[in-house]
Parts: structure tokens; sequence; C-alpha cells
């Protein structure tokens, strides 16, 4: 199997300590007829409690783009995602260090999850090398030269200070890699797992692994066994929502998923952040999500709506006195018209991020709400039905409304 | 005196109707002794009421660049600006209006003052073209072709519903003007004044007339004579704030002012927005202000304190954890560092432009509340004393902390 080795037979999740800093307990787990593996969970953190399945913002430079602490607050976010490589570019994480750590810096409460940067150094293309000691890359800031090593990217996580830390691992395109490409990752991520477990110290930060194995089942499977046989707070699913379809990607979660269905630890699918994309994901067992999705095509002027997308920069809206959704509940709807928003689209004015991002914030974390409603009155499988239509006018590629 | 006619002896101010839409009431009139002609005062209109000395955020595009409605009732503002040239363009006056106002449109519930046009047309340079009937002008957003006259800039305004509307007036730069260019604008303000006056039709919207006359103390008297022999609700101090000197502004109003002693209307100085300048004009009597030079500086990183200014770009404010100014009940200095801030502003975040522009705005409307209050207590005279200092480090050249 391409050198991935990985035990067989039923899995055993690796024993961890009873005093880590995170805990998880599954509220209401799947349905034992097997109808959804779909699950309500809970997640403790030094720095408050989560409610799963989550979707977290990303702060990139340590604020989510156009928002400040109380706006985040204002539209539920209950845990962000904060980008190690950019942090650790500018403004430096010894520098946050002195300044009191990440959460003080951004004065952000509540928790923060860490990347390890690995997507971004690896997505870098001729900016960065990449061997079996770590990636050596070129800054997109100033082209000056570094390297992250697993020790190194644990490092500056443990510096940052956030609730949980996520390994160093190397993803490759799902679709466009070959076998070999992909086989090559997962033994490189899975040697990166082992020494950032061993480097990390600080006791008061969980840390995550990630699985690989794009979209090859036997490695998918692999990987799987390998990483939860290792004693992490959480398991993250890495190489998709990338160039993979909707239908490549549920394959993918249906290979890992199932084999985790006795692990206590909760799954977290990286990058993925359109509605019907994470209603599909919830449905195959992930409990937490991030992306960057919602507030970039906001900001590029695309508003999600029951309906499906409005597209701000169509002239129709310069005249429409209607709110972007009526009875929305965010800051956008509460006082303004599609017209007014559309007017500051085109006068290229600050305050349409702001608004913009607000919304479709809104919009993406009353949707998991909606689900982990849905969860608790067992009423899930009509929500996925209800709003199978919903859903797939909001995918990233949906129509517009 | 270059064909500009205006009454002599002792100033009449015009017969004013009692039910007009804006009444306007010298709380403490400036002292007998002649100390000050600095003056305590109250404007009620029918959004709202407002204390004299007053500054007026700008909001050029129907927003206050960065900030939203909530964000202006933080910062105190009690009255905003908009500008007439720049809405007419986009959206269109006609749009606003159907769209249910310009109060509506922004959803901000205060009182409005929209400026003329006429600045903005006039500063076009090679773009316009200026004669007896109007101004002709090339939009700065797409090179169209348009006409303003002293009617349809009054008709525009009235299409806004701004709760002051103001004259289109002939600026010109006072100190690199010839004294006939200077006259030229003073005969074409004053024959546009009495066209716009007898244009206005809207009995809920006050309208304010403009002196000009540059730093010709003969033009600025006559100009003074003829503005205020017109039967409107308030008088700007035009053509100023531009290429003079302090000691040149304050030459002129020391001209304008005086001849308005025993008129009750409010004093508008257009364009005035340093710390050290607003504190020698409200000294000079003048009751009403607006510039967009304390959130223009403060996008470019430029902050102020009460011991000068902070500029961010400086490296060294990176490491600082200080807040900007320590006890500043503004959102930037209440949770973020300095450090925080220089970093949100080398990375360009969105963010940066909305903390400092609050910051720069709580800091010059604290400034005015407290003349107010230094007014109310009868200590003007030494809080000019005290803070001159702190004024001239304030002013727009001066040095950085």
């Amino acid at each position: 199997m391409n050198g991935v080795e990985a035990p067989e037979g039923r899995l055993e999740a690796a024993a961890r300590s009873p005093d880590r800093p995170l805990s998880f307990d599954v509220l209401l787990p799947a349905p034992a007829d097997g109808s959804t593996r779909a699950r309500l969970g809970h997640l403790r953190t030094r720095h408050g409690d989560v409610q799963t399945p989550v979707f977290m913002p990303v702060g990139t430079n340590a604020t989510v783009k156009a928002l400040d602490p109380e706006d985040l607050e204002e539209v539920g976010a209950q845990i962000i995602l904060c980008n190690t490589y950019h942090l650790y570019l500018r403004p430096g994480h010894e520098r946050i260090a002195k300044l009191g750590g990440l959460h003080r810096f951004m004065a952000w409460q509540r928790p923060i999850l860490s990347d390890s940067g690995g997507y971004q150094v690896v997505s870098l293309g001729d900016l960065r090398s990449v061997d079996d000691q770590g990636v050596t890359f070129r800054s997109h800031l100033d082209g000056s030269l570094h390297r992250f090593t697993p020790e190194h990217a644990i490092a500056v996580q443990e510096a940052l200070g956030s609730d949980i830390a996520v390994v160093l691992d190397q993803p490759v395109p799902p679709h466009s890699s070959s076998r070999r490409d992909v086989a090559e990752a997962v033994v490189r991520t899975h040697a990166w797992a082992e020494r950032c477990l061993a480097a990390h110290t600080r006791s008061d930060q969980a840390v995550f692994g990630i699985i690989q194995g794009g979209l090859e089942p036997d490695l998918r499977e692999a990987s799987t066994r390998v990483v939860a046989g290792m004693s992490f707070d959480g398991i993250c699913i890495g190489g998709l929502a990338g160039d993979e379809s909707a239908a490549q990607r549920r394959a993918a979660l249906d290979v890992c998923i199932p084999l985790l269905a006795d692990d206590p630890r909760p799954r977290y699918l990286m990058g993925l952040g359109s509605p019907a994309d994470l209603l599909d994901a919830v449905d195959a067992g992930v409990d937490m999500f991030d992306s960057v999705l919602p507030a970039r095509i906001a900001r590029n002027g695309t508003l999600w709506v029951p309906e499906g997308r409005l597209n701000l920069r169509n002239s129709r809206f310069l005249d429409d006195p209607e709110p972007v959704q009526a009875g929305c509940r965010c800051r956008a709807c509460r006082s303004f018209s599609r017209a007014y928003l559309a007017h500051l689209l085109r006068a290229d004015e600050l305050l349409f991020y702001r608004l913009a991002t607000l919304h479709n914030l809104t919009f993406v974390l009353d949707f998991m709400a909606r689900i982990r409603s849905a969860l608790a009155e067992g009423k899930f499988p009509r929500l996925v039905r209800d709003t199978a239509t919903l859903a797939s006018s909001l995918a990233n590629q949906g129509p517009e409304a």
C-alpha cells in the first residue's frame, strides 16, 4: 500500500489523559438505524464551550476580515480559526506571545483553533519545496526564505496560545493528484504527526491530528487508522474541500467516519463552507468546519438568502427597498435596503464589506444552529429533505436568486 | 468695490418666519468684555437637537467612511454632513427620494446637513467651467457631462431631504486667488444665493447662505452684509479652510463675525477639522464645523492623542502593548493595543480603518464636548490657555508624539 503502514481490524482510539485541555461529549449520537451519522456534541475548552456541529469563521491575520470581536459575538461565532502561516510571517508569533497571546492580541475571549500552516505553505507552489524533514518556502509578503518543520509548526502555535493546535501535514489536491503523490503525502503526514505530538509541551493547549489520503479509499482508511491510533484530542479530515466533487468528498468521508464510529473525539473537516456542503458533511458525521468562503463571497457582493444567492452587483438591486433577507437578524438586514448595500458596493465603501460579511456569517451560523436544533429534536433527516432545494441553490456554484 | 453691492451701517438680520424648520438659541452669549466671541448654543431640527459648538463628521457617499450609524452614535455625532455632488452622481438624488430620502437610505435618524456641491464642483479644475448661470462639469466617476445651477442644487437637496440645505456658491482658494477672482466669485455667490432662496420650496428643510470674500476684508464685509440680509436659517462662512494660514483665517473671521454679533442665526465655518483650528474658530465665534480631516488622517494611520499625534506606521508601535490613548472611551482604545492596530494597518485589514476612524472622531467630538463644558462653566478662556500646547500639536501640520 505504497509504504503506508496501518493497524488492521477494529480501530482502538488512543488512550487520552483525563486532564486534557479539551473535552468532547456526544450529547446525541447518530441513530442506530444508520439513517444518518449526524450527531450533536459539546466541546469544552479553557475559553468556553462550543456546541457542535459548528462552523468556525476564519481570522487569517488575527481578525475576521471587516469584523471586530463584538460583531463576531453578534453573528453567533462560538470559535474562530486563525492562520499560523500568516501570523508567523506578520506580526510574528513571538511578538504575539510577548503581547500576551493571540486571545488578548485580538481581544477575542472565546476559543481559537490555529491551523498548522501546512495548507498555506504547501499551496505556495513554486515558492516552496517539501522534503521529509519539513517545508522550505518563500514569504508571499517579501520573498524571504523560511522553513517549517513539524516541531516549528507546534512551537509557533504554542507561542500563539490557541486553544486547539493542529499538526503540520502535507495536503495535496484530492482530484488532480496521482496515487503516488497522495501516498507519499500520507506517509509524510503520519511521520510529522508523531513528531508534532512529541514536540508539543503546552498542557493548556489541545492538539488535533490530520487524516490524509486523497480520494483513494485504501489510503484514506490507512490514514484514519494511523491518526486515530495517536493520542490527539481531535481528528481533522484534511485534503478535501479542494478540487473534488461533492460525491467524491462524500465517498471519502464514508470511508473515514465509519472507522471512527466508536472514537470519542471530535471530527473536523478542514476548509468546507457552503451550506449545501456543510449539510452533507454533517450528515456524513462531521462535527467541525471552517472556511473563508462565506466572508470572501460576501466581500465580492454575493449574499446568501433562503432562496439562493443575491449578486448585489446586479443593477436591479439599486432600486430595491427590501432588506437582503426579510426577517434576518443581522445588522445589514435590520437597518438597510438592498439598494443601500448595492450603492455602498459600487462606491467601494468600507461599510459594505462589514455589512455583507455580517450577513453571510449570520446566514451560515444560523444554518448550523438550525442543524443542531433539528438534531436535538430528532428531525435532522426531515431538515435534509426540506432543505434539499435550498441547499443545492446555496452550493458554491449554485444558481443566483 | 469690484461690483459688490452691500448695505451699509448697522446690519439688520433678515426677518424669518417663526415656523421655520430649524431654530437656534444662544444659551450663553459671548461675554460682554470681549475676551472671546465663543458662545454656547442649541439647534433644533425635525430630526433632533444639536448642542453647539458642534463638529459634523462627513458622510460623503451616504456613509461616514468605515462606520455604521451605531458607530456614529457611539462616537457622539449629533449631526452629519452629506455631499450633494457625490450623491447626485451616485446613486442619484431621485433614487434616494424614491427610497424614502437620505435619512432612511442610510439609516441615520439624527440631523443631516447637505452641502450644495459647490465646493466639489468648483474643485474639479479642468473638468468644469463656471458661468453666471451655473457650473458645467464632468463627473469624476465616468467623465459624463453635468450642469449645476442654483435651482438644480436646491432641487437635488430637496430630493435628498436633508434637514439643512446649503446654497450653491463659488468658493475660490483664499490665499492664491487674485482680488479680481475673489470679487467675481462674491458677486456670483450673492446672485446664486438669491436664486437658491427663490427656488427653495420644502417647508421642512432649512437653508443656509454662504459668505465668500477670500482674505479681502472689504469683500468679506460686503459679503457678510449681503448674505446676512437674506432670509436664511443660518450663515455659512465659505472660502476658508483652504490654502490660507491660521492667522489669515482668523483675520477673515474677525471681519465677518463682529458684523453678525446681533444676528440670531448659527454660524458655520465650512471645512475645518483639526483641534487647534476648531478651538481658534470657536473663540472667533463660530458654532458649526465639518471636515473629512479626522477620518482621512485616521485611515492613513495618524491618530490624535492629548500629547499630539501617533503615526502607527512607525515600527516602534508594533511591540507597544498600550492602548492608543489611555482612558479613551472609544472602541479601539477600550479593547486593543497600539501593537494590534499597527499590525492591522500593515496587513491592510478593513478593521483598522473602522477602529482608527472611531478613535479620531471620538477625539475631536470629545474635544468639542470639552469646549461646550468649558463655555457652560465660564472657563473657556482657561481652556484656551491650558490647551494651547495640546492644540498646536494637534494642528494639521503639528509634530508627532
